[in-house]
């Protein structure tokens, strides 16, 4: 009931400049309308939305111009109908292929980039490996990549709504900035500038945090289809979280939310690589996992892939009882801090992803016995437990499902 | 994204049967328009929301019929002009004196009203003694309580739009069940058919927990106003939290998010009432703190006033070193829970309401310390600690706030 504040569904304050908000905000009332209810006349969008006719006209004017939508032809019955691009009487639906948002992934070991269109169909995904510890190399590489990604995208005729770059570590949204990204040797860095530079400075583009992005993709289309309280948990160089809260990805005031690796977790007193001590990261991260099973971090695992070192543990763990007793300790502990958050925000699902997805046998039975006993909410408050199925590209895709919906929520101008 | 649900915002899914929502939306439209902008012609509230001006006559007729909108004059400039309800190009605003929300708070020593009109301005507030203790007691009270203020408003000639009754348990708002408050001795009780019987059935009558309650009463008209991201704690015979994320109370899938009362922290072996070991309410809550101090907990203080019982800690630490030591230790404990949830949610502000108020001065060091170290964000990722303004009446304030946040969210039918 506040009044304070402009989030999707609020009228917004009525004054000339507001005139945009309130366009963005009637265009997106009536592609929800089709996206979620199929084709329809304008007289039924009208009446679908509450918009009056003539606002219902002159936006599904200026989308069929955009491409954004197409004339829906019925199945021709017996005489032969050419197609009529817009006819007032004629059903109009979505046409998502010519319109795209990008997301775009950058990572320790590699860098991921995700097109996909208004439908929510994949055109374009890449991946390529990369090396963090080359000073300056991964920025120059990302770069790269979203010059290769929009030029590829144009010169195959789609607009290009937007560009949302996922990264591994605190972010100012408002800004587009990288606030730290110690994994990457990143500090108050100005990403979205640098993006626009290579995609152009017509473009939104805007950076989020990777676990974020991430928890995005699953509840889109992962584990976590359509449920609308979600904890993820991601294990990559870190343990990273995205919370879906009723629906949306909490944020918080500044945009830190999630940073659950960093919760002081059952009383330890292990060192974490941030500074303090007791971090959850420092119990369940893949190096104390690592130091629990009693296998020594090499040096050479240190750009590794996470998950693949997961996976060189979890072939192990039939064979060895120290791994086992390791990975059973591990998972005690990362059951303690779910069921700390599953009391907090009464989630329906936990989703792991990064390389607890490998470890996803020996863990599991350890997060669902704290769930069962240590939460106060009768059987756990509802809550299950499931292993991402989307791998390390989870992010890439959350990245451009949010540009979608931005457009969705009135947010974002379609080109046109 | 996601197609599932149907939050304030989204387009109701067309069907004979959502024609009712899409009116209530509109409705709703109408209500905050006027609401946040002001006094407005119905052309202009058509233009505001977007909305046809046929829909919106209709509305605005519906509206001014129920008493919820009157004629808006201007200040009369030569020719008086007689007060017309309703002309088609006249002005009208919100008047909501009439339409009244009201909200029932049920605790183990006090029942409080509050009924908000469509305003925010207060029509009514009783605070009423109750001892718990007495088995079947404390419901015969609050349904009295509840029979009393429905039939006072209704004798003002005010129309109760419906009733939230704030529990200190667990609850089922979908069924309008407490599913258990131990405190009381309720547990799967249908209490919202029990509060129906003495207003009648044709009001909705929700049921919520009281720290969720209160937590709105905060952003409403409380320490927090405005603010969208905010934690708030309570101190009662227990430890509760409400969590308003971007705006809205989280509620977790099954309804049962803020029970931090409950999450194990800093792995303590502390026994809590609960059956449990190592729960943060059993280190920080008012029996815990009278050991931490060295008082013991007679047995008189069992209905005692848990705001009483503080005061008088409070009044005894400035002369009592082993006081003081015992507050510093409920403090850094506290401080330790606060941060993990900082580092979860990111929220603005933490407010302390309940018996942690009286104790502020001697708690507050310890919570800001541990924001500023403890948390991952830099400077604690903007929180700051605030004592709650609004007493124990909180919960009826913030249960009052809902039912007319159904309406301005288009979930409530104004009558008439």
């Amino acid at each position: 009931m506040s009044s304070q504040g402009a989030g999707p569904g609020r009228v917004p304050a009525w004054s000339p400049a507001a005139a945009d908000g309130l366009r963005r905000h009637n265009t997106a009332l009536v592609l929800r309308a089709l996206r979620d209810h199929g084709p329809a006349s304008r007289a039924e969008i009208a009446t679908r939305t509450g918009l009056a006719k003539a606002t219902v006209g002159t936006i599904v004017g200026r989308l069929l111009a955009a491409g954004a939508l197409v004339g829906h032809e019925p199945v021709p019955d017996r005489e032969v109908v050419p197609p009529v691009r817009g006819r007032p009487g004629r059903p109009v639906r979505l046409d998502g292929a010519g319109t795209v948002g990008l997301g775009l992934e950058v990572n320790v070991d590699y860098l991921a980039a995700v097109a996909l269109d208004l439908s929510g169909a994949t055109r374009l995904f890449i991946e390529r490996p990369v090396r963090a510890a080359q000073e300056g190399h991964v920025l120059a590489a990302l770069l790269d990549l979203a010059r290769t990604c929009h030029d590829q995208l144009v010169a195959s005729g789609r607009d290009v709504l937007g560009v949302t770059v996922a990264v591994p570590g605190l972010v100012d949204r408002r800004l587009g900035r990288v606030t730290s990204a110690p994994n990457l040797g990143w500090s108050d860095l100005d990403l979205a500038a640098e993006v626009a530079t290579v995609v152009g400075s017509d473009l939104v583009v805007s950076i989020d945090n990777d676990a974020n992005c991430a928890a995005l993709a699953e509840v889109e289309r992962g584990a976590a289809v359509g449920l609308r309280d979600v904890l993820y948990l991601t294990g990559t160089v870190g343990v990273g979280g995205g919370l879906v809260v009723d629906g949306s990805i909490a944020r918080g005031c500044r945009g830190y939310a999630g940073e659950v690796g960093h919760m002081s977790v059952g009383g330890s007193t292990a060192a974490c690589a941030c500074g303090r001590r007791g971090c959850w990261e420092a119990q369940v991260g893949l190096r104390a996992t690592l130091t629990a099973v009693g296998m020594q971090h090499a040096e050479e695992d240190r750009d590794a892939d996470p998950v693949e070192v997961a996976s060189r543990i979890a072939r192990q763990a039939p064979y060895d009882p120290v791994v086992q007793a390791g990975l059973e300790q591990v998972g005690s502990c990362l059951g303690v801090g779910i069921s700390m958050l599953a009391n907090a925000l009464n989630p329906q699902m936990v989703v792991l992803g990064g390389y607890f997805v490998p470890l996803g046998p020996w863990l599991l039975p350890a997060v669902e016995h704290a769930l069962a006993h240590d939460v106060f909410a009768p059987a756990g408050g509802g809550c299950t437990v499931a292993l991402s199925p989307l791998g390390l590209q989870a992010a890439a895709i959350g990245a451009a499902a949010e540009v979608l919906g931005q457009v969705y929520a009135g947010r974002l101008d379609l080109p046109g």
